[in-house]
């Protein structure tokens, strides 16, 4: 009980897990800045270059794009809790265990939820989509995963959202682990909701989650018959506090807005493709060293995230000895399976400043050494040579 | 819009107003030690240390005593939708914007919320208290702001929390303004919820707020007939994140959880009842000090907060000229009333470490000046001695 009379000493662990990630010392050193008033005009002035900074990575012209002051869940209560009516008819599809949470949100918001749901390790089939939307014709908007963070599957949206827009729905889109490491084109494609999480491929840690939301959509909550059932999120008042109004709402989480504004000024350093070319590059000379260690990917290439990457634990393999032994003699965390998946995957993320070729080159090599250890035979020379092999193309 | 290739200089500013309070630099600093992973064996043991801080601050030995990722707000809203199903009759207090705010998430909650009010600058009597719940012998439970923030006044609860729990309802309290610059004692009194703010008393940086739960009042959550209306402030997750079972819930704000837990160590390090009296002495230093000075509280002295003063505007005083010369010419922010105060008072915030000598003297001084020169004749000598006179008593 006095223990917080002993100096703490936070440890430096290489963050390889499905998130938080790494998170930069720049970052870190902007939240320690100066805590200022949420209304100041200095901190104002922040919030506006972060949310210009937000419409860069959500590539989005829309004028409500803000970083919710919670985490990447309140994002998708976000969502929720502003689109939908209690008696709305929404489709939510799953295919991993944040489809299944956006299901169980949407129904606490009084929705009738229809599901679609994949198995894990693949994505929704747009048929199922076509064949929801057919039976369900007054579904009001669909939900669905863009990066499931539980498998590592990349979820395609360009046929599925033009066969929500074609039946007149909306379509809210959960980026948590894509936006800031691959292409969310939300104008392009038109998506009204999209929400992401601060400590993923934004490398910064855990605490904001951004929104951007299309001007149907603002138009639409705006007009809702019922008040929004969490005041918090509520972002008919929110878009006022972030807007030129500077209405008060709630105090805003300054420093973490502080940490959140220095990540995206780096991400507009590294400009957008850029960084969406290194996420790719880097996962798939991840991909080629573990498939050159004698391990099996869970996806199937095309549909693999570049963000997060699950692998499969061979036969007579312990996965909560590998990630113990990682933790303890490597300072390395990375994921175990959730749901169906526990005990049979592990889950490596590469995101942010963490996607390097440093952390590749270690983490296989601690890998191999400790699956050896364990009795299945690897190569580590044939897996370096096969990171190396891709990290070498032009 | 290149705005973000400029470097950022964040300015150091003297807050004095309604919250954020003054950070130290001690807590910045930890805020800034490396990111770990929500489940990480190291940030575990942060969080026990910190959950048996709260505990300290709160008075309790509440098993369910947590930080929600979240600011004050979000605290308000998980006791509404925790304690709240559709349909229920609760009793809200009011005796300024907080509580009326609280009226309504209730509401939004589904529940028939029955308001007792107050004129604004005045406590709740517990007269008007005992009427109500003799009127709505079903109500379940009674929520009221202890220390309104809109105001600065002090609710007493000792009379009333033995009303409410004479008539088997629960209690619960705000106190996003008092923890941890005033007695708050939970277990004393038997509060059933209590919720705060880490950027108020507790000298914090926003973005947590503190909860804590009675048994009485997990055993009715647990036992509730519907599902919590918030996924993201669920407590029936939430306690099991917290507890030993580590069950994933959402990814806790971790940077934010080492700077709450900084501050929270330096409250033991000063002690709690050494704090309190820290506070009041300031407090009362201010107060002689504004007095002094030809001003008048708006509050009486029996139902004053210690932590944040309310200061009625004199005739021919603009009041949001005083607020912008204090910062513009001495980087002070203060606050401005809000709803039917608004332009009558001023806030004045002495919490954390920012309650102490050196900003009584220094917010006197530039406010006696910016007065003088709208033409209301100060004597600060006269001012400055008060405030000598009240921190030389024993």
């Amino acid at each position: 009980m006095e223990s917080w009379n002993k100096a703490r000493k936070v440890p430096e662990k290489t963050l390889l897990g499905p998130g938080p990630t790494p998170v930069d010392g720049r970052i870190l050193r902007a939240m320690a800045e100066p805590t200022l008033g949420h209304l100041d005009r200095d901190f104002v002035a922040i919030m506006d270059e972060t949310r210009d900074l937000l419409r860069m990575v959500f590539q989005t012209k829309n004028d409500l794009t803000v970083a919710m002051s919670g985490t990447g869940s309140a994002g998708m209560e976000t969502a929720c809790v502003n689109m939908i009516e209690r008696g709305d008819k929404v489709i939510i599809c799953s295919h991993g265990v944040f489809g299944t949470r956006m299901q169980d949100v949407a129904g606490r918001c009084g929705a009738e939820v229809v599901e679609v749901n994949a198995p894990m390790g693949r994505p929704v089939d747009p048929g199922d989509v076509r064949r929801a939307i057919a039976a369900n014709p007054d579904a009001k908007l669909l939900g669905i995963v863009h990066a499931e963070t539980s498998t590592g599957v990349l979820q395609p949206l360009d046929e599925i959202v033009s066969i929500v827009h074609g039946a007149g729905m909306f379509m809210v889109v959960d980026a948590v682990t894509s936006l800031g490491g691959m292409d969310v084109p939300v104008d392009r494609l038109g998506f009204d909701m999209v929400y992401s999480g601060s400590q993923k491929c934004l490398a910064c840690p855990p605490g904001l989650a951004p929104v951007t939301v299309s001007p149907r959509a603002v138009e639409y909550i705006k007009n809702r018959k019922s008040k929004i059932q969490s005041w918090y999120l509520d972002l008919t008042m929110i878009m006022r506090y972030w807007g030129q109004e500077r209405f008060y709402h709630h105090t805003a989480p300054v420093n973490m807005i502080y940490g959140l504004n220095e990540g995206l000024r780096m991400i507009a350093e590294e400009g957008l493709e850029n960084r969406f070319v290194r996420h790719r590059r880097n996962a798939e000379a991840l991909w080629a060293g573990l498939e050159a260690l004698g391990l099996e990917l869970l996806v199937e290439k095309a549909f693999r995230l570049p963000s997060l990457t699950s692998v499969k634990i061979p036969e007579g393999i312990d996965e909560a000895v590998v990630r113990g032994r990682l933790m303890d003699e490597y300072s390395i965390e990375i994921g175990s399976g959730l749901g169906d998946l526990k005990g049979k995957i592990i889950r490596i993320g590469l995101m942010g400043s963490g996607s390097n070729r440093k952390n590749i080159v270690l983490f296989l090599s601690a890998l191999g050494r400790i699956l050896s250890d364990q009795g299945f035979r690897t190569d580590l020379d044939t897996a370096q040579e096969a990171v190396h092999k891709v990290l070498a193309r032009d």
